[in-house]
């Protein structure tokens, strides 16, 4: 399986003028029209409470089909019950349909999904029977619909006593398609924040929007094989990072929030401050949801968000940023190096050229996105760096956190915001591609050395 | 010449309990000798005119060595001529050596210096005569006389007019060492701004660190070369990548700042913006020095410096940073995957597969080492997030610009900053070595295809 995401861009680029298909343009345009025509639903007059603007509206369908959760109007009170319902099918449509679609070009490329024994290697994409995609998309589509429903049914039981049937039920759907898609969107304008000591709704939405960002694969094969040392290195590395950068993360959110009045000072047991801590130690990597109010989080804490953000959770999943294996190819590789092992190895596994060129690109191409965001944005709004800084991180991982600057972004800032958030989500990759499909050099060169560092 | 860096980490690996070297653990001790010596010497009676406590006087010779230029005591006020002089021997001694020490070590690994038709290949570290390696010091060393003795007599005509023969020569050869070695170390508070429309004393000290910049193989190789396309491909990036970054630097900067009244904006003529733009272009690459106020510039050109003084200067050079070389391997890689193209090719050469994850590790190590800074300062310091920021990249690129936030570092807060600009000068990957020698992990494991991005 060498060269595999090459062979994905080749058979992208071979195929210009021919029937075949361009994964990377596919993805984008799908989105793009999901963006339309959310947009021009979210605009009818029966889609709101209190109209919203053409920029708003699109801002709004942006945010759901990149699920971010990033809004310039808040969601319950400006949307009718049809534009919420609007909201949610694009946000289970972006969630999911990238999901599907990561998945299925994994499959193209010859990953093995190894569902029901069934291992197919090496095929070109075009090459995948329509039955195979069928299999697969309806796996996931059921999988989405598992995970929901039982998210559905928990969190029914907390909101129907509260909220009576019809609209705890509501709630119900509403948050669990919202969490195990990581899309952040929430019917309150201060998110979960009224259950912050809520362990059973604190809870039941982390772990749906955990779920949704292990993605498909992991989950799959951890319901299959049952045992860990069975499961693939990609799974490993998924769940031990996960549960790692978690775990810090709570623990980092204890210590620097502690005695901070507006946070966790503001609890009383203990147990309030475990759950608060665990629900936003785990919701910066892209679910974006909060129980507390982020813009009176400290700086420290601010500053450890920014990581989790950029970071995000696994590829193939409802979440975005760079990716869990992105960022453990980078910890590995510089360690390799200092060892003086040009092989990059993880879970006594060697990791290919590739993916370590793919994972240099992809951090480099995230950075670059958000250098020029922040940079960009600092010259458009003139709120505190930090919160800018927040803003446009929250953006490119599609977390959808804010510490306040999304309500003083302007027309220019918010066109801008979106970009990030579509890119983010398809990936900064993808949209590289296609600017660089115009030509196709392979030509050697002679080897040159070069002092680095 | 393969794996070169990995022999000389091997070189350096092997020698334990050895008579032979270890380049790495040299270096740090050195610096550290250098610093302990420095700060003893400041710390005496005589050395200052306003006394300072021990952490003054260590951060004062951390910074010298490192040639940062950051100070918690004014240089002119504070400091005797006697300790003036010591920061002096500091800054040549820490410029000079590194940039001596780092070229020895290429040519240990054998690179081709191209002195005098000497072209020396595939030696071992321990292998370089001693006659060579004091041929090339005294190289290097003639190198610095004579740029800093041109710089020397051009400053004195400027400055000797205005403050007479002694004080003016003083000041002059305060300026080509401080400027040569971009020490970024001033003899009055506000850095050179009283000469913000002195174009010769701007032109002068911006070409002086330049020079430094580009560091011995490069200008040697201009010398020698009088043409560019025979240059080695190094030397063709460094010249290129500089032009570049300072052009785009002063365009931006001039841009950001026209209308800031606090700095362009109170420059009548064209040509004194020009020459302001071009100085604050081309100093946060390690430099150093400012014009204006830097605490007065606009958010954007904050950030625009903020990646300028990440990326730095030349290796090899009197500059830090994480290198223009590695720089432009993360871009040419990136573009190169983007292509399909897994060989990273500049100027019609393949890099080594080596040089690319020399780079990716330095960057990993580097931003590493600034989000640690950051998040540490912002805990410690109630400062502005941008200007913490500023202050730990500064650090981190030995450039010396703050936007304020040294005065309120705190002992803590002092300590970690010298922490950073001793990594951020010998290099991350030096540390790096250091801390990871234990072991030697060359086993081979099976490949495995990984998910990333
Ligand atoms: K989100
Ligand atoms: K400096």
């Amino acid at each position: 399986m060498k060269s595999s995401v090459l062979s994905l861009i080749r058979a992208g680029r071979d195929t210009r003028g021919t029937q075949q298909l361009n994964p990377p343009r596919l993805l984008i345009e799908s989105f793009l029209s999901l963006i339309v025509v959310g947009g021009c639903l979210l605009k009818l007059p029966f889609a709101t409470e209190i109209p919203v603007t053409w920029l708003e509206a699109f801002f709004t369908a942006t945010s759901a089909v990149t699920v971010t959760g990033l809004v310039v109007v808040e969601t319950g009170s400006h949307y009718s019950l049809f534009g919420q319902l609007v909201i949610l099918t694009l946000i289970q449509l972006g969630g999911l349909g990238l999901m599907t679609f990561a998945v299925l070009t994994l499959l193209a490329l010859g990953f093995k999904l190894g569902l029901r024994g069934q291992v197919v290697t090496q095929v070109a994409f075009n090459e995948v029977t329509l039955t195979t995609a069928k299999r697969a998309s309806k796996s996931i589509a059921l999988f989405a619909l598992i995970a929901e429903c039982i998210g559905l049914v928990v969190l029914a039981l907390f909101f129907v006593p509260e909220r009576g049937w019809a609209n705890g039920l509501y709630y119900a759907l509403f948050y669990a398609i919202s969490a195990f898609n990581n899309s952040g969107f929430a019917l309150s304008g201060d998110s979960l924040s009224a259950y912050v000591s809520h362990a059973g709704v604190s809870l039941s939405v982390t772990a749906l929007f955990i779920t949704g960002g292990l993605g498909y694969l992991v989950v799959m094969e951890m319901i299959q094989k049952r045992s860990f040392t069975r499961l693939s290195v990609y799974a490993k590395i998924i769940l031990v990072t996960t549960l790692t950068l978690n775990l810090v993360a709570m623990t980092v959110f204890l210590l620097l929030e502690y005695n901070n009045p507006a946070t966790l000072g503001a609890l009383d047991s203990i147990t309030d401050k475990l759950v608060t801590a665990w629900f936003q130690g785990t919701t910066p990597r892209t679910a974006g949801f909060n129980t507390v109010d982020i813009s009176t989080l400290t700086a420290g804490t601010s500053v450890l968000f920014l990581l989790l953000m950029f970071v995000g959770a696994a590829p193939n999943s409802t979440a975005s940023g760079i990716k869990i294996s992105t960022f453990v190819i980078l910890l590995a590789a510089t360690r390799g190096f200092l060892k003086g092992n040009l092989r990059v190895n993880l879970f006594r596994r060697s990791i290919s050229r590739e993916a370590v060129l793919k994972a240099l690109a992809v951090t480099t191409l995230g950075m670059a996105l958000v250098f020029v965001g922040v940079l960009s944005l600092t010259i458009l709004v003139k709120d505190d760096f930090l919160d800018i800084a927040f803003e446009v991180v929250s953006a490119f991982g599609t977390v959808g956190l804010s510490r306040g600057t999304t309500e003083h972004l302007g027309a220019a800032g918010q066109l801008i915001i979106m970009a990030i958030m579509l890119i983010g989500r398809v990936g900064p990759l993808t949209v590289g591609y296609i600017l660089t499909m115009r030509s196709k050099s392979q030509i050697r060169y002679a080897r040159t050395e070069l002092p680095v560092g």
